[in-house]
């Protein structure tokens, strides 16, 4: 892939490389997305898939809709009538056009360049002269602009073109600044944010003296970058306002939904938990968090992390998911986790990785970094079919019936279970991969100055710290930047070479080194109980959860040393909080990062799903990427009784009969439904505990 | 009450006291609202605080909210502009005349008739020239009739007025036929009636064609007992085409809904379980009983039949309680049945007495009878507060959170759990409610003829059975109908004595009998293992559940016979059928027809819900309506590990501890929530099995 880089510039593809979605104030920043070239690998053969397959399907099937047409209507002056799309399909047009900048900026490649700047021309076009940009108000036959702010995601939109431009004048490696305007892009956010100020201000509010915020919010994340990567400190103060304008009430209610659906009950600094949709939630947290590290805010940063924690130790799956309910898309209350029913929408697993990132640089805290890798690994990953050309929606950890096989032509309704579909009626989740998969490798690592240093200039320079916090083959290739002017950075280059997560081996070999210091630490997920860690000096050591430093503390890397980290990915056993009502007297395996699921397609003949009692005194073996677990068949009541399913006697007394013993494969939860509809149960009801003794 | 009946001829006494709402053509009838008169006891207590209290409570919140002004604004021609309420709040009126034309029925209370008619007069002055009847469609300022059948429930508000008139006419007493037209809200009726087959018909289609359904069946069931009320069988026949039309994709789709949500996927006589929203899938199953009877379709009969049995089986609730999801107020998969956000809205409950109600009359299969018992007890009768102002409109078997409290004078949420709301946005449960405890003593028993009689009209007379299916005490005052013209029929009189549910003793002594022979059956309970009933030579024997016979069969009934059913009432254990993943690892407790639930009001101090595990080794023992039940107060995780909330090792594991006994009460489902927002659930997790032992 290196050769896309060979028409520019040294100095740009500097700057290109160092592109990346979040870039606060603070000690820490991520890779860029030129810093990190995978070789394969897991996240690699998915970057790969999505550059190939997936752009140019969402693409297509925007403009078969006519969602990219709703801007064509718009420069004619032809609106009206019937216009294709929800009213937030603008949104999904920008989050292609996120994922095609990354794409370009990650390999150069112009002909994604030039895909990328046919729709920012027809984009551009629908602009307003004062800046408004929106096809489905505001024109010809249409409903006023912000006449309807709970409903009308108008700023939403806005906020998605915003990271869009975030995306493409960090890879363009244009000069942070106002001079910036050499891209077309770039341009029509910056005067689509300057609007939003001017209406939403705290003094020029525009005509109308809107003090109003969106019901979707994704504005204040989309100002707050901007704003970084411009230089526009406006923005971020317009990003501050929305935020803490939220949660006194303001929005209209919307029928049959309470205020928390979209987070305007509680104001986000006195919030204890995430509640209501859960993508709003989590949109809303990120963009907290980018207000309150420019701002040094730490209450309101200190009230996402406690919003955080609760919602992560009660409100959250085992793989990451978030949203218990398909109602409202939302959060349910603390311990409801009903596996069938659970929404865990692909979008607000990829808007959890954001929030968690943001909450990464801002503390180091490794928790951060478990909670990517295991949303990476089991929602977003779980999305895409292996073709990259269908997705997952809502992401149940059980299917009880098998999902309808999907017509490769339809548009589908968004949640139903079990078959990946090319497309939705609300489509936001097949973009939203598409932008994550383009930019994963920025969230595989972050750099920060060493702890030790003195604070002054001098010569007692403790170097930087880089952390590895997710685990793929590649070449990492990051400028340590200079500590004064004048003296030299430099760059360091590490191989990573590894199978992970089939395999828990990370080989770390350092193939170039910066002239600071560089201490190099790994991150230790919470369930590799047993890892060990072979430094530079061929020792071996064990190391618990959290970050690991690659040899002794503060010792300087150097060319050729090679550290490994041994993470056991034997398959294991995790059960479940007894709170966790939904699925008591069940267990579920998981293998490194991965969970693991049990579909109808494995089971023997004969034997039904809802049969399958796994014995959890026999410990599971690895099989490929899987396990295979000991089970039995349990015998089932018999014909109804023309009563509800409930009895005076105990089910488990019909199990005597002692069934034949069954061995049973379990696939990676990322992959099921590859095979054709099936059901399929990550929890799994265990034998009677009397047996296991 | 007797008194109120002083003013009128014996002879009109006779005709209102047969009034019933449901009364096909076929072997069987259910009693006749002024034909069992209840003499306190549990349902005798809610009859009269639905007299006393929420008739006038909901004919005030429709006053206060303008559900009642929309009809005055369409009858000065005021419409236009803002019009309160929902689309089908005209129904709300409708089941309320139908619960005042009941009351009248039973207790002829002038008072209660005079209401009605005041309210009657409103509504009839809203009518158009042509009989259409509606206040959101169809005049100025409004969108035109049927031009939004998806969801304008247009048809379905039609379909209350007619059972509204079908109870006022059957009240009145009014001859059958074409002549009627004493009564104003009888001939409304009969006019939108004809309005509706003018306009639906098969073959006069009206100026527009129009072929289409409603998207909420209820049109059905009103055409379809008016047909029998005024001896029109044009009605029944508008209903079969409204009940065939349906399933085959006719409805223009609801956003993110499918057909289902509906009824509108699968033709009725070709599905094999009910699906999507739960009122609408019942309301439709009872019109299409009413079509299937009286028009001797034995195909349609039994496709509601096959329905009602997959349903009952794999997706109802312990309580009787019908619909697993909020998204939809739906029905679930097979085996989905989840206690916290089971919604069980109360208007299911009331739809499935409706259906099983038809399909016992139809039948006289007693299974029916079990259902209506339980759903009775454990929704209906949950719904009202003890006050009989304020009502639940979802029932989940578990609250995990308290509810809010709710202020007396807001219009709540309609699915917020834990706490009982005056009034609804959505407000289809309080009159529902009024209109079935109206008139519930027509619930309570059935006759027929003996099947032994031999098919002449000689003296071989096998005389009439009659049915006892649901308990109350009170006064049983049936006629018997003469065999042939002008041979006495005569009446029966039953005096019923009991305390159930809180006791098991029904004692049935045989005040009057007719001049033909009479047979009596009680209905044994399919829980009640043990009964006994003694005879009236006071043998006493043991039955088995179904219709137990009153001493030998086909005795007939002497003056003075007394007859005592004893069902056994202690409180019981349920274990869930092991499909119903929600529950596993659970055990509720029943006491007769009554579940029973556990609130955190009644823990003691420093012990959570969360905590308790039930010993189901020892029995639990009967506690007033409830029981005492021996659990244990479990130790849960501590502190949160900032991870989703599974952990590599077994919580049961922290049981070690052996905590103290508990000696918990359990209080009827039915009164939960009474004493103030608490938690609470009905399916109790045990103690690991080996504690058990």
């Amino acid at each position: 892939m290196t050769q896309h880089f060979s028409t520019r510039t040294a100095a740009s593809q500097h700057r290109e490389a160092q592109a990346r979605p979040v870039d606060p104030v603070g000690p820490r920043r991520g890779l860029g997305v030129g810093e990190l070239v995978l070789d394969g690998g897991f996240w690699g053969a998915l970057q790969e898939t999505n550059a190939r397959a997936t752009l140019r399907h969402c693409l297509d099937w925007m403009e078969q809709l006519g969602w990219l047409g709703n801007f064509d209507r718009v420069a004619e002056g032809a609106t009206g009538g019937e216009r294709p799309g929800w009213q937030f399909s603008d949104s999904e047009v920008y989050k292609l056009l996120e994922a095609l900048a990354w794409e370009h900026g990650r390999t150069g490649d112009p002909a994604v360049e030039a895909l990328l700047n046919k729709v920012v021309d027809r984009v551009a076009a629908a602009q307003d002269e004062d800046g408004y940009l929106n096809t489905c108000f505001g024109h010809a036959g249409q409903a006023g602009r912000y006449t309807d702010l709970s409903t009308g995601h108008e700023l939403y939109c806005t906020g998605h073109l915003l990271q869009a431009a975030v995306a493409r004048v960090r890879t363009l490696g244009h000069a942070v600044g106002r001079a910036a305007g050499e891209d077309r892009l770039v341009e029509v956010a910056r005067r689509a944010a300057d609007h939003v100020c001017r209406e939403f201000g705290a003094d020029g509010r525009g005509s109308d003296g809107r003090d109003g915020i969106c019901g979707h919010p994704e504005i204040e994340l989309g100002l707050a970058e901007l704003g970084r990567a411009l230089g526009e400190p406006r923005y971020t103060e317009q990003a501050r306002l929305f935020v803490e304008r939220r949660g006194h009430g303001t929005l209209a209610p919307i029928a049959l939904l309470s205020p928390a659906y979209f987070q305007d009950d509680v104001p986000v600094r006195d919030a204890d938990v995430w509640r209501g949709h859960a993508v709003r939630a989590l949109y809303l947290a990120a963009g907290a968090v980018d207000v309150a590290v420019d701002t040094h805010d730490d209450d309101l940063r200190a009230a996402v992390e406690r919003q955080w924690t609760r919602t992560v130790e009660r409100r959250t799956y085992l793989t990451g998911g978030m949203g218990s309910r398909h109602q409202d898309e939302g959060f349910g209350d603390d311990w409801e986790l009903p596996p069938d029913r659970a929404y865990c929408e692909t979008c607000a697993g990829v808007a959890s990785v954001m929030v968690s990132w943001r909450l990464l640089l801002a503390t180091g805290e490794v928790r951060y970094a478990d909670l990517i890798e295991r949303t990476l690994y089991n929602v977003v990953a779980t999305s895409p079919r292996a073709d990259g050309r269908a997705f997952f929606y809502a992401n149940p950890l059980q299917q009880r019936e098998p999902g309808a096989d999907v017509r490769p032509d339809a548009v589908n309704p968004r949640a139903e279970g079990g078959v990946r579909a090319p497309w939705f009626d609300v489509s936001c989740c097949p973009t939203n991969v598409a932008r994550t998969l383009a930019s994963w490798q920025t969230y595989a690592a972050f750099v920060e100055e060493a702890p030790g240093g003195s604070s002054g200039g001098g010569s007692s320079d403790g170097g930087v710290v880089v952390s590895l916090a997710q685990y793929a083959a590649g070449d990492l290739r990051l400028s340590v930047d200079a500590r004064d002017p004048g003296q030299a950075g430099g760059e360091l280059a590490l191989r990573v070479t590894t199978e992970y997560p089939h395999d828990g081996r990370i080989r770390v070999e350092v193939t170039a080194v910066p002239e600071r210091p560089v201490t190099l630490r790994l991150r230790v997920p919470h369930w590799a109980d047993g890892a060990t860690l072979t430094g530079p000096d061929g020792s071996t050591a064990a190391v618990g959860p959290g970050w690991a430093d690659a040899g002794t503390a503060q010792a300087t890397l150097v060319l050729g040393d090679v550290v490994t980290l041994d993470l056991p990915v034997a398959p294991r056993l995790t059960w479940p909080d007894p709170r966790v009502d939904a699925v008591r007297g069940t267990v579920a395996v998981e293998r490194g990062p991965l969970v693991l699921a049990l579909e109808s397609a494995d089971l023997p003949d004969g034997v039904l799903l809802d049969q399958v009692r796994l014995d959890p005194a026999v410990a599971p073996c690895a099989q490929g990427d899987g396990a295979v677990v000991r089970a039995r068949a349990a015998a089932l009541p018999g014909a109804g009784a023309g009563t509800p399913p409930f009895a005076s006697e105990s089910a488990a007394d019909a199990d005597d009969g002692g069934p034949a013993l069954l061995d049973l494969p379990l696939v990676p939860y990322h992959r099921w439904a590859e095979r054709g509809p099936s059901t399929m149960r990550v929890f799994i009801p265990t034998t009677p505990s009397e047996e296991t003794r």
